[in-house]
């Protein structure tokens, strides 16, 4: 395959890679990041198509199997770049880079575009502030098959290469979307699907409501929680018992445990209890 | 209260502070750092008496009231230290630190010296290497009720900065105890505790077996998972149901998970189901 190759750490290329580190300019080309040989082939896996993707032999951990990934997507249309490892180290985003770096185009939907499957499990995120949070939903969306991660009034965009990462490229396969709180809520009650709403300021335990219909999950900010539109919106307000001095779960493990009790009810046929 | 104030970065005593980032120096020292008024206020509710707080008022959110902490650890025998900005700053471990730090005795308890609780609910995390990891499931057990988290052969130690800052403090709130696999499987045996063991390999559900008596909840190190040894010994072997691709939840979420599952069954007295 023709290949570009770039030594000098300096060169102008590189230059516009690292700015992708930048919300701002994320949103202005409409491309992001994805840094780590895991994250690209889950992200393959899941269908997209990268326009560019970077590598360094001498970074990778396994180069002659590895390098096939290389092959395999400039066989469906991507530029591939090779780096001298001085220039990787410069693009890089995470501390010991594995070699691959890829641009991909961002995830820019909102609820309009969202399908609505036939008993629909949606994840409700609003506000949440921590790349790694949402990432560490994604992982458990995708694990639980919910069907749809809506970030509402999101303060984090979903190509935020943290988020990527920690995401471990599920952001590619799970269908995210970025919407306001007024939109998502708006959507919610236009699809008839009823909310479950998080907050510490309730008696309802969250294996109290059924979930085996259609369902949404709400979690909130970090601090903060929920905003009241959210909770006077939703069907059912519901806590996880705590009984510790530091209570509060963080909002990833929240959202875990809630999810769970869904798919518990829905493998069981159950409902609460 | 009579106190020392130090402003030179180059202070030998910020030099040791500094030094309880590494392993070796904790273990050999016995003590570890507390960093944040949060995690701070966390240790001294569950009874922790510092050896020494160093503190800077410039970086408080709110002097004025935060440095009653300080009288009050200095008035049970801790020393106080006040330190100028830089000085603060060189020694903190996190990014934009908040203007406490406390040196503390480390956690070195082993099996022999835990209490069996009636109806024990532990936690038992094999080789588990991040220590963020480790945090996140002291908090998701100080928050179950959990009565003893057991690191077996473990790579980081309780007073790893990072796993005291993750845990949000609970570290000192949750009984928690180091042992080889060996001897913390030998404990669970010698006290009638079945073991219930997470594990990709296996075709019961994590709902399955009954938790409303005595158990212990084993989860691996996040890639290996699980030791022979601990799936041998274990009365159950559970895998949480997962249909994504990316197809592993984080270690600490499937702590999580199994660990309401147990709180959720003891709640309702119903059992699995």
């Amino acid at each position: 395959m023709d290949e570009l190759l770039i030594t000098s750490p300096a060169n102008p290329r590189l230059k516009a890679l690292a700015g992708l580190r930048r919300r701002r300019a994320r949103e202005t080309e409409g491309r992001t990041l994805i840094e780590g040989f895991e994250e690209l082939e889950l992200a393959l896996t899941a269908g997209v198509v990268p326009r560019a993707v970077y590598y360094c032999p001498d970074l990778m951990a396994d180069p002659d199997s590895q390098v096939r990934v290389i092959q395999d997507v400039a066989r469906r249309g991507a530029e591939v770049i090779r780096l001298g490892r001085a220039a990787f180290e410069k693009a890089a985003y995470r501390q010991g880079p594995d070699g691959f770096l890829a641009v991909v185009d961002t995830v820019t939907r909102d609820c309009a575009d969202l399908m609505v499957p036939d008993n629909a499990l949606i994840l409700f995120c609003e506000a949440v502030e921590k790349p790694g949070n949402l990432g560490a939903m994604l992982r458990t969306a995708d694990a639980a098959g919910v069907d749809a991660v809506i970030a509402a009034d999101p303060v984090t965009d979903w190509g935020n290469p943290n988020l990527v990462r920690a995401s471990k490229g599920t952001v590619f396969s799970v269908p995210v979307v970025s919407d306001t709180t007024e939109r998502a809520l708006g959507w919610l009650a236009a699809h008839d699907i009823p909310l479950v709403a998080a907050t510490p300021d309730t008696e309802l335990e969250y294996t109290d409501p059924d979930y085996t219909g259609p369902v949404a999950i709400a979690v909130g900010a970090e601090k903060e929680g929920l905003s009241d539109r959210v909770l006077q919106a939703a069907t059912h307000r519901v806590r996880i018992p705590m009984v510790g001095r530091a209570n509060s779960l963080n909002v990833s493990t929240s959202a875990a445990v809630i999810t769970y009790e869904a798919v518990r009810q829905r493998r069981t046929g159950n409902g609460p209890g």
